[in-house]
């Protein structure tokens, strides 16, 4: 997606050969026209999947999302990394592992808002390890809903999560897979989306 | 704002006479179309305040302050609960407790998004003790920007809150504003919008 990554090119910032900061539009400052973009984007790739709802963990996936469902039709569940109290015990839970923040949360989802029948389009931000997007489909599948795909605004393709997601069979659209941070340049692989 | 009060009564379950649990639409499932529908009231109510950036705190303010930026052609920033990794130390920061969660988090944002001559709309899903809007309140003095004004998506009149931040001579706007959730009912103020 092109708007995204000359937004990348302009405003990212290469911390390490692993780390690229986008806080400026994504993950602190957040630019809602972009997100619409993005959102309206996922919207048009699964058009026909007969999404139910869109899934997303928080805190940054939710912006795109929210534009996605609105194009859809349908309600956005976010996954919270833990417990409220004012949450019952009603829940489906996973652990995911943050290699960026060195902890691991578990996260939750009440069995209120996932049911049987739906039919999920999962969508986040960041796709490097794998980690949460992992947790969303072992909720997905205690839930027996069924995964349409998974939405990735930035997937740094260098890392293992797209290859292990892809290999058990789901659809993974990244709107930018980057393939190298190296030398403090980002350099994108050629094609972005893929089954 | 009647379709939010009509979703509230329909929706929003008592479960205490402090607790109201709105899980089905704004806290853990959220409703995008109800989110633009507020997003929008939000920035008509401030159409003509000059609004430069929307000013959240993570996870559920993000959805409303999303539609009332698009509408204003301006920025989303929310503060984060707790200090990434990938951020610098280039911070303000405040404390907030939460009643609910019973935890005291620092919020924080960085410097590089909020300037001097920054105009900021606050938006927040509730306002009951008032403490997270007074945080960013702290933040927003630091960084000598403006406040225009506050708008909540739920406030619990019944609470301190709104009567701190208005003695504070700031504007707040509360869409639905609770009387009272006495008997397991939820009963509104008349007029929900005040200076």
């Amino acid at each position: 997606m092109k708007l995204l990554k000359d937004k990348i090119i302009q405003e990212g910032k290469v911390l390490s050969e692993n780390v690229l900061k986008v806080d400026s539009f994504l993950n602190h400052q957040i630019d809602p026209v972009l997100m619409q973009a993005i959102g309206e984007e996922f919207a048009n790739r699964y058009k026909d999947a007969g999404i139910t709802k869109v899934l997303t963990i928080e805190t940054s996936g939710i912006a795109p999302s929210m534009f996605a469902a609105l194009t859809f039709g349908v309600p956005v569940v976010f996954a919270k990394k833990s417990k409220s109290l004012t949450l019952s015990d009603n829940l489906y839970t996973s652990k995911v592992h943050s290699f960026t923040k060195g902890v691991t949360n578990d996260i939750s989802i009440s069995k209120d808002f996932l049911e049987s029948d739906d039919v999920v389009l999962i969508i986040d931000d960041f796709l490097a390890n794998g980690q949460a997007v992992l947790g969303l489909l072992d909720i997905l599948e205690q839930a027996n809903a069924r995964t349409a795909g998974v939405g990735i605004v930035i997937e740094k393709g260098f890392q293992t999560g797209g290859s292990i997601i892809r290999e058990r069979g789901i659809r993974v659209d990244s709107l930018a897979n980057i393939k190298s941070l190296a030398n403090g340049k980002v350099e994108f692989f050629e094609e972005s989306s893929s089954k």
